[in-house]
């Protein structure tokens, strides 16, 4: 914790300003947890546009080229980017300086990122349960994780002050902060986000494009992250294919218990499944 | 079509007060379609309150006890109750009477009801794809149809003035009207509303209460539509079960894609099952 007049933070860098590294951004200075923010990515005319668009005060292409004045980052890149992306910037931080970083996916990253950072700089992996199947600066808001769920993944040898201050920081940005270890992490999303998305996509491929004008408001929701970008889902769902593959077979039982029951013509026993699918999904309301 | 300034409907009467049946009521009161709207239900409480709420103008818990003062009928009653609630109300109903329904499934439906009927009353079917996990008229609205497909189902013995005033009827509410064979709508609306509602529930249902924290936007939209009545769904399910599993069946293929792209960790392959979905999903846009 930090006196209230002082931001905890001087200089907050984020690497790949997106709609999570920009709402981040947007977040921090709203709330005056920083007083610099500094975006650091590979396009200078997207940087400048985030720059333009009140979003960053300044930014440089290349993390070997900054100013390393900040003593915060958030990495928001793709999942196959992070573990690189973590080590150029640890490299060029002053002692001190926390970084954490927003991917879908944590074990293996936590894992690698246990060894070989400098002794006095600090990773600690989060992933802020909110989003969209859109993408840019230009979706960032400073209330994107108000009232939403992070969840923090120390490392069995995190440092414990780090791990406080990674919960802290996303605490002071609205977040209910949930902490897992990086495997539990996986094995959970795989079911509640990783899943979904891979069905999702699925229902959306299998749509003849003849029968799209019969595709209303129930489809269009329950297929809605379908249209998220392909790429960052062939990252996380590669990262993570193993509990995505054991929760894919958790979802083929549950399937196959509807089908069964359709198959059969057997109202109660329908009538069962959809009566525990709608209690599991009126509790999250 | 009837002229300007006389409702083409003197008393519309609305079997089964709920979201659809009392969308309808408002929608043609506010467009002064109809002059009175009669509810009809079993629950003399509700319909008392649906009467106060204004949503319908008078109500009778009987079909043979009540006036049959109406020239246009919609029966929104569940699909296993539709075709008994049609021929009921048929036999009560004046020479000229227009009956049609707004029941998700409409084979058996129409098949049954093309013989039967008294010689002067005609049913077409419709199904307006417009609702929502909600029920009763209290989330009832004047503009659910608005801009929303209906499907008119005539069988091939319907009275073709009687199509026509049903088409006209629903495009007066706002719809767009695409007419569609009764069985050829089962098998579009197998792929476009069942099927999703089985995978939401499946999802649904594979949720362990321990990981509920960790279900954010995505699985919310993705599960929304589980929360559906569960007797409607068992009705709608069973009376298209042979759609339905055909249409599962596709969308296994198009899953076990996905899963085998995973397995292997080709990240081509998912890559490219991943854009269809997403060109098929951003296509509904």
């Amino acid at each position: 914790m930090t006196s209230a007049d002082e931001p905890q933070t001087g200089t907050l860098a984020i690497v790949g300003v997106g709609l999570l590294g920009g709402s981040v951004a947007l977040a921090a200075k709203q709330r005056g947890l920083c007083r610099h923010v500094i975006g650091i990515g590979r396009n200078a005319e997207r940087l400048q546009a985030a720059v333009d668009a009140g979003v960053i005060d300044s930014y440089a292409t290349n993390i070997a080229d900054a100013e390393p004045a900040w003593n915060l980052v958030v990495v928001g890149t793709p999942v196959d980017r992070i573990v690189p992306d973590v080590r150029a910037i640890a490299e060029r931080s002053r002692p001190g300086t926390l970084i954490t970083d927003v991917g879908s996916v944590k074990g293996a990253i936590c894992r690698d990122l246990s060894r070989g950072l400098p002794d006095s700089v600090h990773f600690v992996g989060s992933h802020p349960l909110a989003g969209s199947e859109k993408r840019g600066f230009e979706v960032a808001t400073p209330d994107l994780f108000d009232g939403r769920v992070c969840v923090v993944t120390p490392a069995a040898s995190s440092d414990a002050a780090a791990v406080e201050r990674t919960i802290s920081f996303w605490e002071s940005l609205g977040s209910r902060v949930v902490r897992m270890v990086p495997d539990a992490h996986d094995v959970a999303l795989a079911t509640t986000s990783h899943v979904p998305h891979v069905v999702a996509a699925a229902l959306a491929a299998a749509l003849p494009e003849s029968e799209r004008d019969l595709a209303a408001t129930g489809f269009r929701d329950t297929t809605r992250i379908a249209s998220g970008d392909p790429d960052l889902w062939v990252a996380i769902l590669l990262e993570n294919a193993a509990a995505v593959e054991a929760s894919l077979d958790r979802f083929d039982a549950a399937l196959g218990a509807f089908r069964e029951a359709i198959r059969k013509g057997d109202s109660g026993e329908l009538k069962k499944h959809l009566e525990l699918a709608k209690r599991s999904r009126d509790a999250l309301k």
